[in-house]
């Protein structure tokens, strides 16, 4: 089959992979639907992580074709949507709710869903079944619940979101613009989304930001500040990784409130003295998507949300090196692999 | 008046300090009953926080002398216990509950509560008055609901400490015990205190501690994660402050875990791959004590619980440097000055 290959640093093919097959009798075989690209995909485009050879992409939707001995609740000619991390969901942490640290997680990422058929280890545990085929333009919604969608939700949940609440959203990359989505379906009063963007400006004011900021740094503390009565947001999103992504998200909370961080972070180093200071509650990291997928399915089957609007550009699987090169150079929010086009 | 001056490192003296009196219509001036050295005194003490001249102590319980004319919930005569940062209770972060980072917050160090009388400002937003005066058995309780029992419950409270949790404290100071006193009287199922001191050990128990590792670092982490079947505790209580401590708390939570961390940290640093990859919950910071009093001075005075048992040392105010001796070199827990005596 075919499916992308990351040969070195900027380097994408798509090239023959070994058809995927079942291994293990708690695996599926799925044909994907749709894959597509993402901002941590691009940590290895630009050599910040070392790959060579690699298969890659972990989110996917798509109809299972095979599945081991033991799978029970997907069959043969399911539409499923997965987590991007697998998971038995049963263990005491997946049971918790953090299914993405699950005692027998795999990341899908090893996997390589930016091709035609995938291999989905803990089917049960991981891949949810939608209530019948969906209508093809629901694809790039459900797309996005395996992983961007799923990830800004979790970081409204984890930002402790909810009705009569003021957020900041550092970040107006995908996941960001998910986090203000969330935001707004969670019921906050207010959603500021820090952005110097003018296209996903104008993204994060449909999905229900309140106000925009421009200003980064200390300048971008200050501002939130400002429209917050000196006290800082009740909840910040942190959508970026990098340290001073974290500062900001830290230093805009006001003191009690919550940070919800989903940047991988690269180079991010907290002192303890912000934090005791800040005394700001601090929660994230890899999204336990699949504790959402549920809830998350419901919500676009019913059409109360668009997070697939997020995908700006779609490319045939074939062209997959031209939608890194499109995100890498920020002309495009997040692109979405079609397999068959 | 006396009281306790540091003229620098490790030289304490007791001295003539100016009497206090009322500045500002908020304030109150109280006699103090009994004063404590926190361990956060030691910082200056061993030069780590240069000192030279200063007041010390900022835990206090005592007998109201006098009130501004705004003062309207306590009224000379009163025996109050106050939190070691006086709040107004009336602002928005206030009202959420926490009171040490009040918008018009004092920290009552500056004042120096090692003394015979003491200014309280914003007597109404800090003081809370006891149903009568105490019998002096339950002064040492009510002083410690000052500091460090507030701060050990509140340890406890942002570490999610509920029935069915197995808590791990890392830290056997008095702070520490406090967490283990405050996890038990909030239902914990397991409470495991790391600690290599035989008395420390037996006071942990007495308190609830079911378990005792003596290991530190990554042979406590291990220790932790062994009986609690490779998954760490649910929750974790940080009483040190320093950057292996802390690593070591975040390290000994199970994905989806809460720590509480109590120390002001010195020197620590917490990357943002191991924040992201622990999946923990992660809240402290100077506790909001005054949150906590009522509920804890109400619990005293029922005789729930003897917090006071962590004063294994009382002195008189005048021999104030020998308390300081004696925390330094770890021969007393947590000393009381009493300046009456």
């Amino acid at each position: 089959m075919r499916g992308v290959i990351m040969q070195g640093t900027g380097d994408v093919t798509v090239a023959d992979r070994d058809e995927p097959t079942i291994l293990e009798p708690t695996d599926a075989v799925i044909r994907v639907t749709a894959a597509c690209v993402c901002g941590s995909d691009l940590w290895r485009y630009r050599g910040i992580v070392e790959t060579t050879g690699a298969p890659m992409g972990h989110e996917y939707v798509g109809v299972v074709e095979d599945v081991g001995a033991d799978v029970r609740t997907v069959a043969p000619g399911d539409f499923v949507v997965g987590s991007f991390i697998a998971s038995d969901n049963t263990c005491e942490i997946c049971l918790a709710g953090y299914q993405s640290r699950c005692v027998h997680a795999v990341g899908m990422a090893s996997m390589g869903s930016q091709a035609e058929r995938l291999r989905v280890p803990l089917a049960d545990g991981t891949l949810v079944a939608t209530p019948e085929h969906p209508d093809a333009s629901l694809v790039p919604s459900l797309l996005a619940a395996s992983d961007v969608l799923g990830t800004g939700w979790f970081g409204a949940v984890a930002a402790e979101v909810m009705p009569g609440k003021t957020v900041a959203v550092v970040g107006d990359g995908a996941v960001g613009l998910m986090g203000v989505l969330a935001a707004k379906q969670l019921g906050a009063e207010r959603i500021i989304a820090m952005s110097r963007h003018a296209d996903r400006q104008a993204l994060a004011r449909d999905y229900g930001a309140t106000e925009i900021i421009e200003a980064r740094g200390d300048e971008g503390v200050e501002a939130v500040k400002d429209v917050t009565g000196g006290l800082g947001a009740h909840s910040v999103i942190e959508a970026v990784g990098t340290h001073e992504s974290m500062l900001q998200a830290v230093q805009s909370t006001r003191p009690g409130g919550h940070v919800g961080f989903l940047g991988l972070g690269h180079g991010v180093e907290l002192s303890g003295r912000l934090l005791f200071s800040s005394l700001v509650h601090l929660h994230g990291g890899p999204a336990p998507v699949r504790r959402f997928l549920p809830d998350l399915i419901d919500r676009i089957w019913r059409r109360e949300f668009d997070p697939g609007r997020v995908f700006d550009l779609t490319l045939p699987l074939s062209r997959a090196a031209e939608g890194y090169e499109a995100m890498h150079e920020r002309r495009a929010i997040k692109v979405l692999l079609d397999p068959a086009a």
